[in-house]
């Protein structure tokens, strides 16, 4: 079969590889209908992640067809379409029995596409997949669903559930990249009084006010005065960071209320400064954290329920054998206004061409 | 009457000052049995509190009598034996109404010693003295009593309560000072499994072991190793920084498990590192605050059912007119060994002399 | 001026009594704007509740504007428009001082039209003002803002919070009187994935669609049937009481699921049967509870962002002196099809005659 | 293998049964080391559960060795020594993910001496073993251990977590049979100020002060008066139910304060009534529940570093053989003082037969 294959630094192609098998009794294999590119795959790329060794296939969200499954999978069988959610958990920890996926200490966490080949390929093998995929409600699209293998449920577990998010609060969102969309649109659960959007790129603000942001600021046009102009001076509720460098965070920490919740979701690659001479007695609470997915059946039943907005986020529509343009896309988001791009794989998309936003050639 | 005067940087005075009178109806004047040195006012006499004004009069913690009362104070008259809380609150604001008074928008938080004349003197005039000053069950030792106007409930509330302690837990307690030392005599309300300490004074040390410590190692010795060692590998559940430097907080974020809380309660001068690269993803909860002394009527109900420990940590015992005296031992405390000094007023002094540690000549 | 006394079970008068001044430096006292009529009114005038003494002006629901305030009060002052609470709070005490108003135990509570005069009268005194009245944003209508004395605060306190109601959640509220509807109002700011209304009139029914329920049931069309299908067995994940007699109680009782909330605000006179021999094993978690109306300025603030329905409640308006025939028309519901009756002061009525849903005459 | 087999309401008898097989891939066999009987045997017995079909051996609390594991089996293995659960769990479905194992929906639940052969016997077969049996610490004494399959877990969860005691609470616990001497025990990990221990057996009272109950007082004799004495008329903070009849529910929701909390632990076999017409407006919390077992490995390593009471708790020793006449001992308490009964199969018995307290014949 053909995946897409990290090699070195810079280095990738969609080449051949071999098909995979089941390795242990909890394994599904699952013929990939949809997949996606993640931020965290261009930081791999560019070599900033260790743990992927050359020769992994890449990628860790995807929909798709249950084709095998070990003898002990209990929960999914051939013929089931699925969710596969990013995180891979045993089950049988102690953090897994709190829920706590991403921390999982028997085997399981971020394995697809880090330390396992991953979804970015026709089949892929899922581990522990009584823990790890979700049965797919029948109507539901698979680009629409294949955004809950980890933005929304990172958007809305690591920022809104960690910043606490609260009916009446004023809750700013730096980053209005796909994951700080979904912290937007899953913030709206609490019914905030106020959502503010806060990025460097205007069209991105524009995304902002249609996933459900009350206010929208450029970075460079002081959001910190924005924020103390709507609060009384007070600062914010909540503010989440959705971004990945120090400044960005360290906004974060100015623009909070004393009392108020500070959740970090993006993914740093250096320190940042912690101002404890102004922040010690500000009774703040800063979280962190990698997503667990435990919030997918919630967040699918609301989908399913027309509850969630979704089909924008998937910008352009790919073939899965376009893969090495769909990255060109998907890295020159500047320039090609691109926030998710979906791939979709042969079988399933034969039968929906004519929905396609863009195809590959 | 006297008082303990801030002048300038570097300059303090045991002088003649004016007795206070009611400036609100809802003070009340409080005549100091017993007051103590804390650790911020060394740092007011260095100036690092800009907000301190040439002529104030120092200290925030004191047990005493209720002189007079404004007309609109409800809850204390003439003649009550109060502890002044370290926190005066106005009850009224937002804040004040979710118990932060620490946090207070409406003319309170830490005023004493610090925005007005303290306790430092033969009498303190309290603001908002209904949330402010709390009665005192008759039977108390000042000396016992007057550790609960800070120093237990820092350690209570910002240590335990924001670290969330649980039974089982494993705690670490960096800095074995007073709040240190009543972070650890608190924490052992929750019944964690081990208390481990970490200071760089041997002395301090032999203190946690007294308080409830389980493990003590000095800072040079490895704490990290042994935490690592006592957890597996895992880390603590909850560490608690009570020094206020960026590598006390640095190595409690380090020797936090996922999943874990830092509790911070070092009064800080300046940024701390905050090494996201490594922590995005570990679940962490920070936590910061400025005590609220809200948990004040439950800590002395522990402490007059015998179920907290106190006494120990006043070391040296003055008159009050001894004050510089006090605050030489106090600084010098590497040498003294000096955790708490309490001072006593004349009257009270000369009823209970024989139970003195130290006198002042 | 005039007031509603209630004389003896059965005999109320609309007559004149004496105007109420300051009997506390912490009281104020307000001109009614607006008042109206609480299903517990009819309660009182029924005898059902003792400790209403003949003489007492009924009413716990205003907004109007403050005339006089005591030499205590610091948070309103003549001339400012407030909401007058249900509840009347001390500050000062424990209960108060966790929000738990309703519970004070410095003399505070459920004063009005209670244990003391009430708002159903031109004037009303008003005891711990600071605590007990709201400063009203300037642009809102009175009719809109009476609803948040009592009748928002309940169904959001006493329903919604209790119930802990989440996204995703199946929630039903039996009894679409005002109460129910605000229950459900409130209920949706935490985005269930549905509300199940129940009632045994069909024209409630209908109100509680447009307040946002998204199923409707007869009490007499098996609505234990519906719950048991919407949710595959399993039973609701909320259920709020607001009716006040056993069968509905119980209702909620067996309509909740394994682990499921049961929040009660019904009004009760005379107990129910708490199946545990099918309950004991069920992990229930049964709430019942006063409203603290803590929750008072957030809802102002989302009513005046326009986030919660208000107007369609208020179904009758009439003066103040059309009191007696709006008792009538209230306590006339099934035929009237009365929700809540408005009453409006003379002087404000004037002002805005134009805007009468129902006059008097 | 012998067994104790339920025939009939009445009719037991200690006789051959089949030697129990791996029926599923997840399932264990447990050779018996160690087991007890439990107050719902006896209920078994008198025919109160319908649920238990005839010829079904009792018991769901046991110590023992593994023997053999299903292919699925990844936490434990044959030879291993292992506390078994009273509840077997999935692990997959959503009450397990939310550690609610009590409320199983994947075939788990109470199943052993319930609805499959349970654990007085010389083996066991354990379904889900995974989530099922603990790995038990090298040198825990298998008396000890056996209290944490059912009673200790249950006091702990159902009581004190369920009752959310907090420090300085007043805890009263009504029954002082096992469970309620559990959740004493556990209750203390707390620290509450007091707690109140009522039971109508002079006896048990005592068994409850060595548990660490401070006040103890005869249901006979105004417990009522008693707790109100001690809080000044406003009643306890938590109130837990170990009795399981109508009369100490209704006296738990009497006892408790306005905002406080009742945890009902017993076992109901008829209905309670719930005077909702003096509870509607008391902030009441009230919790049923069924174990969960989660808390086990925190309780075991409380156990294992000394800080918890056991080995009273076991008053009578017998072996496996005299099941029988263990029975007889334990329905006759009154009598016999008996609270738990341990029962100890033959080959470890041998090994430790002299610290056997009690011996069969």
């Amino acid at each position: 079969m053909k995946g897409l294959v990290f090699h070195q630094p810079g280095v990738t192609a969609w080449e051949d590889v071999a098909e995979p098998g089941l390795k242990d009794p909890a394994d599904v294999i699952v013929r990939v209908e949809t997949t996606t590119i993640c931020g965290t795959d261009l930081h791999i790329i560019q070599g900033d992640v260790p743990g992927v060794a050359a020769g992994t296939v890449l990628g860790h969200e995807a929909v798709g067809e249950v084709v095998e499954a070990g003898r002990e999978v209990r929960t999914v069988r051939p013929g089931d379409r699925v969710l596969v959610s990013c995180i891979s958990a045993c089950g049988r920890c102690g953090y897994c029995r709190e829920g706590s996926y991403g921390q999982c200490r028997g085997g399981g966490g971020w394995l697809l596409g880090h330390l396992i080949d991953g979804t970015q390929a026709e089949y892929v093998r899922v581990p522990f997949a009584d823990h790890s995929v979700h049965l797919l409600p029948g109507g539901l699209d698979s680009q629409d669903a294949v955004l809950f293998a980890d933005v929304y449920p990172t958007g809305y577990e690591v920022g809104v559930l960690n910043g606490a998010v609260r009916p009446g609060d004023t809750v700013v969102v730096v980053g209005a990249g796909p994951i700080g969309l979904t912290s937007i649109a899953t913030a709206r659960l609490y019914s905030p009084d106020r959502i503010v959007a806060v990025d460097r790129v205007p069209g991105r603000l524009d995304w902002a006010g249609r996933f459900g942001a009350d206010a929208r600021v450029l970075a460079s046009d002081e959001p910190e005065q924005l924020v103390d102009d709507l609060t009384d001076g007070l600062g914010a509720d909540v503010t989440i960071e959705a971004v990945g460098v120090p400044e960005t965070f360290e906004m974060c920490t100015r623009m909070v209320r004393p009392g108020g919740h500070v959740a970090n979701i993006g993914v740093h690659g250096k320190p940042a400064a912690l101002h404890l001479e102004d922040l010690w007695l500000k009774d703040l609470t800063i979280r962190t954290g990698l997503v667990d997915t435990s919030s997918v059946p919630m967040l699918l039943s609301m989908l399913n329920a027309g509850r969630l907005t979704t089909s924008p986020l998937i910008t352009h529509l790919f073939e899965l054998e376009a893969m090495e343009e769909a990255y060109e896309v998907f890295a020159g988001a500047e320039d090609t206004g691109a926030l998710k791009v979906a791939l979709k794989g042969p079988q399933v998309y034969r039968a929906d061409k004519s929905s396609l936003v863009t195809t590959a050639h």
